[in-house]
């Protein structure tokens, strides 16, 4: 790697490398730069504006990838996705990053920048557009996408979109400026980007992998990557995702080979193909093998028909005419003249596929003469579900390809080579690996650090973290409030911890719940107790234990004596000790108990 | 293959071949054996009494593996295993078989042979041998892991436990006797059966791989599985784990080489090993390692401890004197003289290793003079808990040794290629692929139909399905009850489908309670509503809705007659209902809602 160049920021801002030198050791050769000498004079004052950048998410996580950047008065946002709960987040549908910080500077706020038009990507814009206002920014599809989103929520009227292309550049406010840098990535239409700061340029790559044949042509501008390099890269975050995978990802076109060999498999059988819906090059090749060996395509599951219609209408997906057919259609088709494009390739139980398989789908009836393909890879947590699915769809009788080794899915991310090019050709003086958990972040640091970069020029950040940097330094100053939003139905964080915590609870051991009614004048218990169980046991199975249970509060209330009655914090607290306790000895498990007292 | 000898069973049943085609086409070669003719004038009523093979665990599913074999008056059970709970089974502790069919037969029970020490093999076993008296028999190893299991459950004394040697024979009864036959798996003392029968041998492989160079030197005895074939396997049931893998499983062998490489990568460093108890062989690569490398080893984890005291105790582990050391004295040693193995390699929350990841473990302090090697690869549905604990672990600044490509684990299971030897070795007549998800089971169909087996001798079975064969047919005549019984603190079976569903209730929208008091003399409510939750919303957040909630209950309860109080039912339903709209349409949410009234 070559560094000469390496402290050419944009011209209107030539620094002083000897003064920079006073305030850092970290030139990653280790020296500084020969032609600094020149500027010797210049006064210590006249260090560049600093430049903040704050991740709200995507770093130590998979997904809800959101970061801010900020530079005097002025502030924007590159992407703001959601994530998926996980087991520990019973009933929430959705996860978006904590937004406080961005509402606190809202009025700084200059504009929003998407790469592209993943869920993980997109997913909170709406929540954050119903509290801030900026204008987006974004491919054409990506736009395409989030105004479908804004459009459902209701809010795509108050909100200013705009469709940017590669290369372009749209200034933030006064002292930033993004410049728009073509990925491949496994959805048309995805950028990185170039970030023109004060303290120099920020390379971030958004999600990518280094496709040299994708299917719409259109390669990643490694041209644009390696000339930034040249002129000096401040900062590169790139994405970290597949940091632990050896080698290449291979191209998407490798994925048409194996379509193509298994329609050939697929005989006279009607083809089923299930993938991501937002794969519109994926979607492409089915549609171009369908097209080949003369099948129609019918399109299942909303998101798909939702994507493939946008893709269509914006120029990202090419079909032949008469080539798709309404579902409603199908029966006037024999099997080998269908192919049917679904939701479903990780098993999610309300998706099309899901439904099919579980003879639940109002329309489609697996039988052994269907070969179905899942065009895709599990994510790490919905292996059972996938498993679920392929078992009930086999059980049918018919044929499905999910194995890895008929190769009819690749990542849309960069394996470890890939990475390596991109440092290699941006040759940033720091490095901050993104989006990923904590083993990737370190993966891809170690990848760095062989490529040459000083290990402490490489920074493991947390989300909230504020990094800044004077184009010399780089460092963490400070931390703003981040973390997650939990988004259960139309409730916008008002399922926080306490409520998780209770959720757990009740479904690990249920609930008993003790409800006695004392009557105000005497201070006498004049109803029950009465023990109510849901979620516990069967409670035929256990009735001895029910009703010794209301002995155990029968006699822990005869205990009481009247003032004992008023105090009605310590009446619960006894009444649900001694009732845990008896039940932990009888059935060693701790269900949540609620005393219940009623006045009269 | 050859099917020559096909039709010679053991010899003091020799049957007409001839007539045994009158009823079925099945043989394998689609010919009846040569010397059949010599036999044609035999009756038909001489057909062998018939025996029947009922799974009543580990078709369909991973895990809970057991099998009844029953002929004339005399039942035996292969195997009593327990599997572990899904997320949809949430505070279930283990579920094992239901044993109800076994209970209603138990004195027809004869024995029960445990092919190897796994808990899918042994774990349920406590729990049936409350209910039934039978002597168990295993290897040495797998009767020491039962003792310590019985004499937790307290029923060590009443049980007859017998150890027996491979090629050793037993008698289960009048008709049928098993064979003990040594296969390689990943734990020690492993064996496959052949079950001598009036119908024929079965053989069951139990869990295997074919390792030619396993640790302790007990090769799989593809002698007796080739001498069997030769005289003629009625049927095989065989372990279809790895039936989607192609080629070959590796030696444990291979894990010592990358044990060898990572040893000298720590350097100085302490290293940790987690890995599954049960794996002897892999603990005692370890153990090699360590005094190769003049380490000391301590053990964490309290079923890692139990294991390795019992194969100690029974010569299954050779450890040289003092090399052992208790985790007490580790502060003696300086990190390059200790090697800690533990468990928790599949992220289990309460395990050795997910302790020290997460900070909590009292003597163990994970810092960056760790090096930890994860010898195990996640189990579906592990992966998420895995990858947390790397990252944790990876945040006190320890190396973690975790990806597929250090080889630092080989499966215990038979790939396709070893599947296709054991085939070939049997030449069974029927075929029925036994231990996994239907997905394993129709891949290793589809094997053994590659291997000349006519599909129609393929039996794809459940659990419960009553399969018989008079040594000339076999097919599904029947179904005994079949299932999970769920196991939760002391409670076998008192969790059903009724609990687990308020369970996930409870856990996805959480509880709304309303109470009112009831007098009983004027049919008045003369106490509340009100309005308690639990799991909801965090209630702060949405006082108004709560008060607005109880206001609605208000009004439904002013809408109601006296006759309309009186009928409890009725009004429960009223009220849950008018609650439910309202909160429905407020936060898109449906929470459990548990009217209480109380008569006064």
């Amino acid at each position: 790697m070559n560094y000469q160049n390496h402290h050419a920021q944009t011209p209107e801002k030539q620094i002083d490398g000897l003064k920079r030198k006073r305030f850092t050791v970290q030139h990653p050769m280790g020296k500084p730069p020969a032609r600094t000498q020149k500027n010797n004079s210049r006064p210590k004052e006249q260090h560049k504006k600093p430049v903040r950048i704050i991740p709200l998410g995507g770093l130590n996580e998979i997904g809800k990838n959101m970061t801010v950047f900020e530079c005097s008065n002025d502030m924007f946002i590159l992407d703001c996705g959601l994530a998926f709960p996980d087991a520990e987040m019973p009933g929430v549908d959705i996860v978006i990053p904590d937004f406080s910080y961005v509402e606190r500077h809202k009025d700084k706020l200059r504009g929003i920048v998407i790469t592209h038009g993943h869920e993980d990507h997109i997913g909170g814009l709406a929540y954050l557009l119903k509290r801030v206002n900026a204008p987006v920014y974004g491919s054409a599809l990506t736009i395409g996408l989030i105004q479908h989103k804004l459009e459902e929520h209701g809010i795509l009227n108050k909100t200013v979109l705009k469709v940017v292309k590669p290369r372009e550049t749209v200034k933030m406010g006064g002292c930033m400026a993004v410049e728009f840098i073509k990925v491949t990535h496994s959805i048309p239409g995805s950028m990185g980007m170039a970030i023109h700061t004060p303290a120099g340029v920020l390379v971030h790559t958004g999600d990518f992998k280094i496709d040299y044949s994708p299917i719409d042509g259109e390669v990643i501008d490694l041209g644009r990557f390696s000339e930034l390099g040249s002129k000096g890269v401040l900062a590169l975050m790139a994405d970290s995702t597949n940091a632990e995978r050896p080698g290449y990802t291979p191209s998407e076109r490798k994925v048409g080979t194996s379509f193509e060999r298994l329609f050939t498999q697929a005989g006279n059988r009607r083809i089923i193909i299930a993938t991501f819906s937002s794969n519109i090059h994926r979607v492409q090749q089915i549609i171009n093998m369908a097209a080949k060996t003369k099948r129609k395509v019918a399109v299942l599951g909303r998101s798909m028909i939702n994507v493939i219609a946008t893709a269509m209408e914006l120029g990202y997906l090419e079909v032949p005419r008469n080539l798709l057919i309404d579902i409603e259609t199908i029966d006037q088709y024999t099997p080998e003249q269908l192919v049917l494009v679904t939701t479903g390739s990780q098993g999610e139980p309300m998706s099309a596929l899901t439904r099919m398989a579980m003879h639940d789908h109002n329309k489609i009836n697996i039988t052994p003469l269907d070969f179905i393909i899942l065009s895709a890879t599990p994510i790490p947590g919905n292996e059972k579900h996938v498993t679920k699915v392929v078992n009930e769809l086999l059980k049918s009788g018919a044929e499905v390809i999910y194995e890895s080794m008929y190769e009819v899915h690749v990542s849309g991310h960069a394996c470890q080579e890939e990475l390596k090019l991109m440092l290699a050709l941006t040759k940033p003086q720091f490095f901050i690996p993104v989006h990923g958990e904590y083993k990737h972040l370190v993966k891809h640091k170690e990848i760095a650090v062989e490529m040459g970069i000083p290990k402490e020029n490489i920074l493991l950040t947390s989300i909230g973290n504020v990094i800044e940097t004077d184009g010399v330094k780089m460092q963490i100053v400070g931390q703003v409030p981040a973390g997650r939003t939990l988004v259960d139905g139309l409730g916008v964080g008002d399922v926080g911890s306490i409520v998780l915590r209770d959720r757990k609870h009740l479904a690990e051991d249920g609930l008993v719940i003790i409800v006695i009614g004392i009557q105000k004048a005497s201070n006498r218990v004049i109803s029950g107790p009465d023990i109510i169980s849901r979620g516990f046991v069967y409670v035929r199975e256990a009735e001895e234990m029910m009703i010794r249970a209301r002995q155990v509060m029968q006699s822990t209330l005869e205990d009481c004596t009247a003032d004992d009655l008023k105090d009605w914090a310590a009446l619960k607290t006894k009444l649900k000790e001694a009732l845990a306790a008896y039940i932990f000895e009888q059935t060693k498990r701790s269900p949540m108990i609620l005393p219940i007292i009623m006045e009269i």
